[in-house]
């Protein structure tokens, strides 16, 4: 009974598309009929909706997107830039990955990147450090090593002394950066002023002792994001972590704009509820690039190798996001994290290159002679692989290391 | 090589769950190995992790999750109270929604639903008005009728004069509530503050006219979403809109907590990222649920025979996760919305029952005689449902009504 009064009209595969002018996402599509569901995914997320109606105006179609590329489930739909707002990644979202997603045409439809217009992306703010910042803020921006960072583990359930001396250990074993798991926040036996004090306590002295500098990540997900980031700031603090799918992208925007000094650590936990299914979401390498947009300084995206989902293709692609020419937008720091040790560094490096920050949890806290030693063996593998040394062989006069291999291997 | 120190730990099949000091989380999961694989995301999403650590303390076990809980595909996860922060959503979605969605372990893991212990509910602000505030607000505080509202369209492009317009004929015609469409928010073609004054013209223009109480919904999602509202609040509006997924949750508790005295209506364009592959993610019962926690007043979720996807079972779960007893908290308001037009209402309230905000967009303003007429003709499918008679009966003296059945037909 009904009409489609757009049909076709939201194709044309001769357009002519001015990428200045132009938003372009790239969709995997399933439907029974693609031209059709491509054309209403088009209509939907413009200006179009089921039926004819009586409100447009000829002008707004300058307003309507176009498929311009159908190649069996691969389409590309490009968007004026004047159907966004600028600064505003929810909005952003809300058009090209809103309702089309839901849409009863499709069977299965993602969204697996987006090329933008400079005068589009110069609306946000990006990176205030960037990987060069946070090298800087560390050190490495000569000599490029990739930086060695730790989670506290167990990931809840130490009180704030106890965080404060695991955090102690990791710094002077070598790490560069210690962070609160993603579901460690302000719950009362860790309670997070408390812990912030004694670990930047622990920072400072380990800085001391070692004349390396250090950074802490504490998190700060929540309704008191601003406050708890105020308070780091407060006490000398560095950086500030984020559960950015979790708060979303509203948060991270809000807590680049309060602009306070710190760098911004970003956490993907909840990431796979959306990116997982690789025929349907929306892609971890667009969740990269609108972290990058919003603010994100460091960012996870996956290990290949580690505990967490996420092949060498697919990473190297979320890594790519992050570094890639945008404007004039600073890159964004890639972190591994999940799962790692020691043995995977050689593996790690090859594939990834030096631009990442190497993050073990259970890999540094669970070696034999506890967190320093964990630290050690793991920054001797990095060390190791900057000297082009083989792994197992630096371990013959690294006794850390050699530990570490021992128990957990090589990769 | 990796050895899984908690292996079973996280597996207790006898244990005897609290439900007043445990969320209980049922997830459906799949894995080569059910057993294992719930056993690790118990772990990875409370005290775990891969390896054996130094760093765990005995006491630390109280805050275990445990499965208690296997048939088949499906598992129950309790977690105990403890772990988790006072009324932050974005923490509850990082530990039972976060890294575990993402294991190796597991090739699908999907969150269904969620029972929280009212101790952890009380920390939530809830809605502000909720349905009852909202009827009240309208005046259907009796009589109990659905609302019945529009969406203006076109999505985007008509500027705030034109939008008022549309507007004011939708509320002349017996719309009770006017809205904006997901991806308009503040673009250059219909500047926010602009049109908020002249739509909230034309509301107040329509009520003194038809002496009916009437609401709009501006959208506020974006990085102006506070400034936005209080715009709208100081201009006489009482409702304010928010993508709370494409915003994310702390978009949705910092507005709250703004406490404006506006009702809070949600889009969930972006769910479908998240809800719609029925084997992994989670679910719109659980975003419902969070979403009234959250604060959100109105919320969509799914019309069952609209033009978006979500069966009846479904429709009805997210229904019941709004308005079920939750400590004291109050229901939200169920919207439906996408595709749905005069001829679906008696189905529609069959289905979900009176205490439906109905809203059409396509299905008011493509009526053959326009806006008012669309408006006049959804209202009159609901007079004649809430009457008891049959729309095609009630036709037949309700021209409105009787073109909107002979272009759209009935369902």
């Amino acid at each position: 009974m009904t009409k489609i009064r757009y049909q076709d009209k939201f194709i044309d595969m001769n357009a002519n598309i001015d990428p200045d002018d132009n938003i372009i996402c790239n969709f995997y599509i399933e439907a029974d009929d693609v031209h059709k569901a491509a054309n209403v995914a088009a209509g939907e997320s413009s200006i179009g909706t089921w039926t004819e109606i009586h409100t447009m105006k000829k002008r707004i179609e300058r307003l309507a997107a176009k498929v311009f590329y159908i190649d069996g489930n691969n389409i590309k739909i490009a968007y004026p830039t004047d159907m966004f707002v600028d600064n505003s990644i929810p909005q952003l979202l809300s058009d090209v990955a809103g309702n089309i997603l839901g849409m009863k045409e499709v069977s299965n439809l993602r969204l697996n990147s987006i090329e933008l217009p400079d005068r589009y992306v110069d609306t946000f703010k990006g990176p205030a450090f960037g990987m060069e910042g946070v090298r800087k803020l560390i050190g490495t921006d000569k000599g490029r090593r990739p930086h060695v960072g730790t989670i506290v583990k167990p990931k809840i359930g130490l009180d704030p002394k106890e965080t404060a001396k695991v955090a102690y250990e990791a710094y002077y074993g070598g790490c560069d950066f210690v962070k609160d798991d993603e579901n460690l926040t302000d719950q009362r036996f860790c309670p997070f002023e408390e812990r912030i004090i004694k670990v930047l306590d622990s920072m400072d002295l380990a800085r001391e002792e070692t004349g390396e500098r250090k950074a802490y990540a504490p998190n700060v997900t929540g309704p008191k994001m601003i406050e708890h980031s105020q308070f780091v700031k407060d006490h000398g603090g560095n950086c500030a972590m984020i559960d950015i799918i979790a708060a979303g992208y509203y948060a991270l925007q809000e807590l680049r704009d309060a602009d306070l000094g710190l760098f911004l650590h970003g956490h993907r936990a909840m990431h796979a509820a959306i990116t997982r299914n690789p025929l349907h979401g929306i892609s971890m390498g667009v969740i990269a690039l609108l972290s990058r947009l919003g603010g994100i300084d460091q960012l996870h995206i996956g290990t290949v190798i580690g505990k967490m989902e996420g092949g060498r293709e697919e990473v190297l692609f979320n890594k790519s996001e992050l570094e890639r020419p945008l404007s004039s937008m600073k890159a964004t720091f890639a972190v591994c994290s999940g799962g790692l040790h020691p043995g995977h560094v050689p593996k790690l490096l090859d594939i990834l290159g030096n631009d990442i920050v190497i993050q073990a949890g259970g890999g540094i806290h669970g070696h034999p002679d506890g967190t320093i030693e964990g630290a050690r063996a793991l920054r001797q593998a990095v060390d190791a692989k900057m000297k082009g040394i083989d792994a197992t062989e630096y371990a013959k006069d690294h006794p850390q290391l050699k530990k570490a291999l021992e128990l957990w291997g090589t990769t």
